[in-house]
């Protein structure tokens, strides 16, 4: 079968079509200007790829919950034009085949565990570290949405001993977005994260306020599994501190293999789709919504 | 129906029937000792009760990994006696009727979402607050188990700027329970929480610290329910002290009128169930495993 994915970025859409083994026939992608004008592309770019289904994995936030008048809305983003943007209802107007709707993390994380670092597990969280952090949250084999949808790139977390720097999220300050995304490491060291060495202090400074983030993040919900993507997370000698401060922040309190030295190395892993991590989330979004539709 | 429930606590069993709406029949409880002993108590009382289903909300760790060997044990508990001992295995030899098995507080979570404060709801966090810390996690209509189950309790928070408290956890030393819990309050103010005036700054003290865990909860898994309960939060003047301190901390990020004035009195609450939150928490496991019995 042929299922079409968007990845709806704040910056680009990434559209493309694939299968139900999440393998990727073609891409292409194009800025994200107004979205009359954007959505009129992505309907343009699937009008004659005869997809059976469809899945959307945006940027956020966004509204999940199927039971609202605004379920498909971007809802309070800054991004010109789509702020309450009904996104899906525009869609729905020209593409009728069942539609996968979710948070581009969310997309993610059902992706890695469809086909990717997490396959065939009911658990996983997805971390994105980039220009920003996004968090997909997938337990017991559901995306989880909840009251919004997950927002964990703000979680609180503990400031380094060492560290004056005082926090770039507009919001929170010193959130984990706001000390460990690419422009606070920019901020804080006066130059690139992609020109600092590999053995510079600031990789393991950013790896204290990530590993902060996830020591909690596994007390708090127990996942199977921990996939760190985005740009930032390219730089691979992070994955080491990363593990280590995990290991040994949690003191052995839980008790699991998964989380001891060995088993750490397959549980804070890269993402096993590696680049197409964000479109193979949308086609699974696109394959779900396909399943859900036979059932009824 | 009659329903069975038990509440496996470390200090005391709880034993009881009721009904498919939540309603307590009657309960006893007996001090926790060996496991033979105790178990062998356990069905003594179910010996003549006629139930068709029965839940046991645990104390843990516990095994919940229903592929496992080990599912249904006890895992690594220092009481003597309980490490590794096989519970539900020891029970099934007596009770021939489905049994539900969950942590206590992932069982309170399920009764509050199901006749309590979250009725209704597919999601909610149960947070016991007494002697120790304990959170339960209901996402998307399941209890969430993951690696382990969650261990929510053991969150690493900010410290207070005014506290030199050390932290009374023998693992973390200052996460949540080893700054919040009860005899962490009776460690920093040499008195215990209950002989403390409600306008003592020991509760603004302890609303940061539970403050604090919930803001990055609510980030990481977007609950739509947060229940607060356990000894320590019979001191009722800790729930708008932890309120304003969540609204505070939040800054507007979660567009949500439930996080809003007003709306999170609704959000942030006490057991619907009262003293029956741990009871009925098993009741609604031995419910859903008398339903999964009939799917089958």
């Amino acid at each position: 079968m042929i299922i079409g994915a968007v990845e709806a970025g704040g910056t680009k859409f990434v559209c493309g079509i694939g299968n139900e083994k999440g393998e990727v026939f073609e891409r292409i992608s194009f800025p994200t200007e107004q979205p009359e004008k954007t959505l009129a592309q992505v309907v343009e770019y699937f009008r004659d790829k005869q997809i059976e289904s469809l899945g959307i994995g945006s940027f956020g936030p966004i509204n999940i919950d199927r039971s609202s008048p605004q379920y498909g809305n971007v809802t309070t983003t800054p991004k010109p034009g789509w702020s309450n943007f009904p996104v899906l209802t525009e869609l729905k107007k020209s593409i009728d085949v069942p539609i996968g709707w979710d948070t581009d993390v969310n997309a993610a994380a059902l992706g890695e565990a469809t086909w990717g670092a997490a396959q065939g597990s009911d658990s996983c969280l997805y971390y994105t570290i980039g220009t920003g952090v996004g968090v997909g949250v997938y337990a017991e084999g559901r995306m989880v949405h909840g009251l919004v949808h997950p927002e964990g790139g703000h979680v609180l977390t503990r400031r380094h001993p060492d560290d004056t720097y005082g926090g770039k999220c507009p919001y929170h300050g010193d959130c984990l977005e706001g000390m460990a995304a690419g422009p606070a490491i920019e901020a804080r060291w006066k130059v690139k994260g992609s020109e600092l060495p590999v053995d510079h202090p600031a990789w393991e400074m950013e790896a204290f306020y990530i590993g902060e983030a996830l020591i909690s993040a596994i007390l708090l919900l127990s996942p199977k599994k921990i996939i760190l993507g985005g740009g930032v997370m390219h730089q691979m000698q992070l994955f080491p501190l990363i593990r280590d401060h995990v290991r040994n922040g949690l003191k052995g309190y839980v008790a699991s293999s998964a989380l001891e030295e060995g088993g750490i190395d397959n549980y804070i892993v890269p993402p096993g789709l590696g680049d197409n991590a964000g479109l193979c989330g949308s086609i699974a979004l696109g394959l779900r919504a396909y399943e859900e539709s036979q059932q009824r």
